[in-house]
């Protein structure tokens, strides 16, 4: 049962972690770069790692770390992605972790990494070192300026945390993440780090993972596009005195709170998608199987078309529709209901009247709900994505240069 | 061979076609908006139909008249596309056919049809007849009035004919088509019609426009969408004398008549994408299959981020190699290398020193070209996209409303 679900404090909420973010002058923009988090002891770690077949270096290197199943610190940096850049980008992801071990006083092996920002170009070692430093010696009982120091594009921090409590016992889970741009699911998405104070051993907190992953960051999409750093990671250090395994009173618990603070989360990154004006849920029910749903919600989320007339408020239900009969998904099309903002447009099949212009202004609320039901099965999902605007081809068709 | 690939006359440059595209006031500007394409005499007919479970009325019930595998006319609007519109749909689909059998004097089953606009309204049957009977009152030598009328939100008409030399006789391919935004494969592409005064027995006619299409507007995208309407017609009357059979002399000839038909209408597609100032060409190559090829630069074709770095002449290869690195095809990245408007930027994965202002300066021509070589093995493929604008947004944000 969750207690408290807007815990202060995000990755810090639960007990024994610390963070920090600082500027160390890799963003031209001069905004924090470098973001560190810290165990006390050290923690079971699981991660889910991009698919791209450019996994960035520090993909690659923090991957290899990972098979000890331990991690004690987490080094970020924006402003660059270490990818596609050699064998000269895999020894600066290695040395990132070297310096850090350093400074924690573990192995290099337990320390996870990331590099999000612009492919193709070398770390600044010098300013990565400095910034580490600086970070470690800001180390604080807060995660504000780590989630802070992680985005990119983001327009703001996205941070969670929940207290959940078990069979008499309580334990907490929070969480940090950034992406805005180039996040589509099929892959852990951009870079989240849950802690939590739970102990739970290696494999079963990877089996928990995937599984949460399913239903929250995999359901998430801006812009189709993912990339080579997206990184979920989770540390469970026990600082709590609560273990959670397959067979104990825990599980169902623990499976709770990482779902609420990976949902929070998965509905932040949507609607703080690069240009968006708005986060929208798809909700797709009456098919077969959860894979059939998120595949039509995917299909609908993923449209620029779709995407472009929720920005323009125009209730064009058409194109949605669409979107839905190229999803690759059997169904009846005179069996699809469809509802938009609370309005139903669609009766199996038939269009209905309705007053455009009420649905029109209902679709400039800050978070717009449209729901599809087939009538093939009982499996539904939900997906979250945002609007597509002038801003999102502002922002990308300037980001380098 | 190929005498003339810029013959003149689109459909109507074969012998025995004429057309004609009139204004019938369905689309609000004033612009035409019915158009027809009628053969002299029965002809052979072969089609690939949308995928979209979605599929129009007129895509239901030209399928159905497809299996007697004769034509003699096409009948065409604009500014409604007749999908999503029940039994209604299909009535008024019927009703077309039949009013143009009545004007030509075939039977209704002789009729090809399609609408192509908003999804989700019904056909203002009074305006498609008066459409109908002065396109016919206007029937000509010239595909140009046709191809205007098609039209949706393309900013011009796309025709292309050639004449083909074979075996000492000679004939003639033309075409038509339509197409802006809501343009993806895996289909025939929107509307495109195809006339050829060869004859060619209907399942021979499929074969090659299936093994053509593959290799042109399917490997054509503008944003990943997939319309509810889309059909690429082709029509043989045979009334160049020259009979094409899997035996006779003449089917290469007639093959490499109708691929480069059909390649300069997906090539004028592409450069008309919605909101689009240039064509992008990327050839991939050093894969397994064509398949895997294809399914590389569609990833790069589709990727908004790649689209828009693009649009802002922002030589952000990155985004390339990450698109491709997400297209779920197998290879070593350290293979990899790419090519920018003629400048190598990567070479076996790792990037090489350019001058970023010249590449930036080179893509601002009509046409870019961007090549990414595997190691894997022989199979090469090009795809065929735009770049993605500001004028994209503001096109589909303000599509009905």
């Amino acid at each position: 049962m969750i207690l408290n679900e807007k815990l202060a404090g995000s990755v810090c909420a639960p007990r024994g972690f610390r963070a920090a973010g600082v500027a160390a002058g890799i963003k031209p923009s001069g905004n924090p770069d470098v973001a560190l988090i810290v165990s006390g002891v050290p923690a079971s770690a699981a991660a889910l790692f991009t698919t791209n077949r450019f996994a960035s270096a520090p993909v690659l290197v923090s991957r290899e770390h990972l098979r000890g199943g331990v991690a004690r610190a987490v080094a970020v940096n924006s402003g660059c992605s270490n990818a596609c850049t050699g064998e000269q980008g895999v020894r600066n992801a290695r040395r990132m972790a070297e310096i850090t071990a350093g400074l924690v006083g573990c192995r290099p092996e337990e320390v996870q990494m990331a590099s999000t920002g612009v492919i193709g170009r070398q770390l600044p070692m010098d300013r990565i070192e400095a910034g580490l430093r600086q970070a470690h010696a800001c180390l604080g009982p807060d995660g504000s300026s780590a989630a802070r120091a992680i985005m990119t594009t983001d327009t703001r921090p996205k941070e969670a945390a929940v207290e959940v409590a078990s069979a008499g016992r309580t334990f907490r889970i929070g969480g940090i993440a950034k992406g805005s741009g180039m996040i589509a699911p099929n892959m852990a998405t951009m870079l989240a780090y849950v802690t939590t104070d739970a102990a739970v051993e290696p494999g079963l907190l990877h089996e928990v993972l995937a599984a949460v992953a399913e239903r929250t960051f995999h359901c998430l999409t801006i812009d189709g596009d993912t990339s080579t750093s997206d990184t979920l990671l989770v540390l469970a250090n026990g600082e709590s005195g609560v273990e959670v395994s397959r067979d104990g009173p825990h599980l169902d618990a623990f499976r709770e709170g990482l779902q609420a603070v990976c949902l929070t989360l998965t509905r932040e990154l949507a609607r703080d998608g690069e240009g968006a004006t708005r986060l929208i849920e798809v909700r797709v029910s009456g098919l077969r199987t959860f894979a059939e749903a998120r595949s039509v919600g995917l299909a609908i989320g993923n449209s620029p078309l779709v995407k472009t007339a929720f920005f323009g408020n125009d209730p064009n239900w058409g194109r949605i529709l669409c979107a839905a009969g190229y999803a690759g998904v059997a169904f009846d099309p005179d069996r699809v209901s469809l509802t938009l903002c609370g309005v139903p447009v669609v009766r199996h099949g038939t269009p209905l009247p309705f007053d455009e212009e009420a649905v029109s202004q209902a679709m400039k609320a800050p978070e717009n709900v449209l729901e599809v039901v087939f009538g093939e099965g009982e499996a539904a999902a939900s997906i979250w994505t945002c609007d597509f605007s002038y801003d999102y081809v502002r922002i990308n068709a300037e980001y380098t240069t």
